[in-house]
């Protein structure tokens, strides 16, 4: 074998001269591209963040940091400049400074990326927090290297490697800030379906004003994020019948039509009693419990599947990484999770290993910065 | 807390009657759905397994199994024909056998199951192997747990949760012959550029009745794969400027031309000098040490990313699933792999983490299984 450093070293320079060359046609040819990607292009800057109300994109990583022991305001103030910076030029299908891999951000695929703020994030810059942690819930499970974290980025795109991309641009952005405390993945079907069969998200929070965007304070267009993951015990569920299932969700499997219904977006009629005079939907499946009757007290769900492979036992190691936007946690998310906690039937087979919250600010204008109303 | 398993049997009996009138219903928009995805469905019966030269779908798993100490040729030929008649239905849009999650088959997005097998197989079945483990090569860092295995099963498809699904079935029914020992998950983007920007397969075999199907034998109409797990080490890549890596690769990232040439597909003129007498692209240049003059001798690579995230040192552990098709082992692959461990510049940011070796037996007719010409 031969010594390449030498080798290279060497060669380098009669490479030069043709490399610049070609700059000018390897432009062209990402500004055609850009063209034509035009339409895959969610907006960053705005009243809002982006990757909240957006059209769930096929493909997630939400990343947990934890700032470094000596990073006070000054220095999250810096972090989230720079931070900002990455997402503002990465969701328009441009390079990020100092971009290793610039050909890799060329097709946006709807890239969002969202910044959330945890409770030691306040901390460290002495600031009150508007968010804590959830009370404990008797079903839970949590693990540690689910759960918590400082700083949430959601990267989100149709594209797999363009989220890979921007996760590692960030993740090496924050690097002198923080260190990665969490990575989950996830995924999403055009078909709407979890790993268990259901389909995903058929009652969600339409009115955001109300539901999901905080309308006064230092939060004021921004809103929370809670997000859970949800292991799915597969094996258990397929030893349960269809019957079984369909009586534990309160919904039909194939349509996913409500038990007093025949189609998907049929109003559940709680209510309604079968012949021998039980309700048709339990009083403990899944949908009753979850079922907020008031539209302004909806959360926004936007989950995603994830599947990890097989534990070394064997089992499947997946679920649902489920991510919940709402303006008051206390009030919207709190209450439906103890109804869950206190009596879903669905408890038998999903267990919540990871917990989190963040406040996820409102977004920005061109040339500001996430986080300038609560930080600056 | 309620005691949910009592519940539960006592509402089982009340949902039953609902559940089946609802029967008709959902079957009727399958059919419809179907209908829709027509164009989503690969041919499962045919003289060649599907997954080989079909266009490339976005997600794949590849799934490295271990037989079961007592599983000798009877129970090989029932695990085949099990895992064949899963793959013709699911690959269909239709759900397996006493399929768990029906609904998840639903949309086949262009899935192939396709079945490879490793020299452990054909030992357990009595059967002279067709093939063998690689010759080491210096550069290798192999790690048993991403190496070797009796029976592949590669499962692609557009849609994730599709080969979720797949996945899942498949492992099921192989559980009482086989446990998994190896899952490798990867991506690719439609712009086919890899974690490092590279354009992936520019030269790629075209002649595939001489480079990639046996013609004679009991493996004829079949062939063999490569599958090797060539981390790299993007923090060191991006330490290299855009010159040296260009160098490096012999190709510009912006456009994927040769250096000697101005658009992709041009063909790199290895014979050029520049003004000081040095070959353009160098004798160490990635493209230049895996060049195969001879279309029959060509490899058909079929790669997908992987990204695993950080280390726990907080390095990623991302790089390529290296996947070959090629008709004969020693004299495509070894060949080739030899010029690029000898002194390819790239060894520098990439190592060859998990290699493993499998015959791709010939495609089946309806009513067949995947192996009878082998195992029959």
């Amino acid at each position: 074998m031969i010594t390449r450093r030498g080798l290279f070293a060497g060669g380098v320079a009669t490479a030069a001269g043709a490399a610049a060359a070609a700059t000018g046609s390897a432009a062209g040819a990402v500004v055609t591209h850009n063209a034509r990607q035009a339409a895959r292009v969610e907006p960053f800057h705005g009243a809002h963040q982006a990757g909240v109300a957006t059209e769930p994109q096929a493909h997630a990583v939400f990343l947990g940091f934890d700032l470094r022991k000596d990073v006070r305001k000054e220095a999250v103030v810096r972090l989230l400049h720079l931070l900002t910076d990455d997402a503002a030029r990465l969701t328009q299908g441009r390079p990020a400074l100092a971009d290793t891999e610039p050909e890799l951000a060329v097709d946006a695929a709807r890239l969002t990326v969202t910044f959330g703020f945890g409770p030691g994030l306040f901390a460290a810059a002495g600031v009150d927090s508007p968010v804590e942690p959830l009370p404990a819930f008797a079903t839970d499970r949590l693990e540690k290297r689910w759960s918590g974290g400082d700083l949430l980025v959601q990267v989100c795109a149709d594209d797999t490697v363009t989220v890979a991309h921007a996760v590692r641009m960030i993740v090496k952005d924050a690097r002198s800030f923080a260190r990665v405390r969490w990575t989950q993945r996830g995924f999403r079907s055009a078909n709407r379906r979890n790993l268990m069969g259901q389909i995903e998200g058929t009652v969600n929070a339409t009115d955001l004003d109300r539901a999901v965007w905080i309308g006064q304070g230092p939060l004021r267009g921004g809103t929370t994020l809670v997000l859970r993951r949800i292991r799915m015990l597969l094996e258990t569920w397929d030893a349960a019948d269809r019957v079984a299932r369909e009586f534990t969700i309160g919904r039909r499997l194939g349509s996913g039509a409500p038990l007093t219904g025949t189609a998907e977006r049929d109003e559940p009629d709680y209510a309604r009693k079968n012949h021998l005079g039980f309700p048709v939907i339990s009083e403990y499946a899944h949908i009753r419990r979850a079922h907020v009757a008031d539209p302004a007290l909806r959360l926004l769900r936007r989950p995603y599947n994830y599947d990890e492979g097989l534990t070394p036992e064997g089992e499947s190691d997946s679920g649902l990484l489920f991510a919940s936007y709402q303006a008051d946690i206390a009030r919207q998310f709190v209450p439906v999770q103890r109804m869950l906690a206190e009596g879903d039937l669905l408890n038998e087979w999903v267990t919540t290993i990871g917990s989190a919250v963040f406040a996820i600010p409102p977004g920005c204008a061109p040339g500001g910065w996430i986080g300038e109303s609560l930080l600056a």
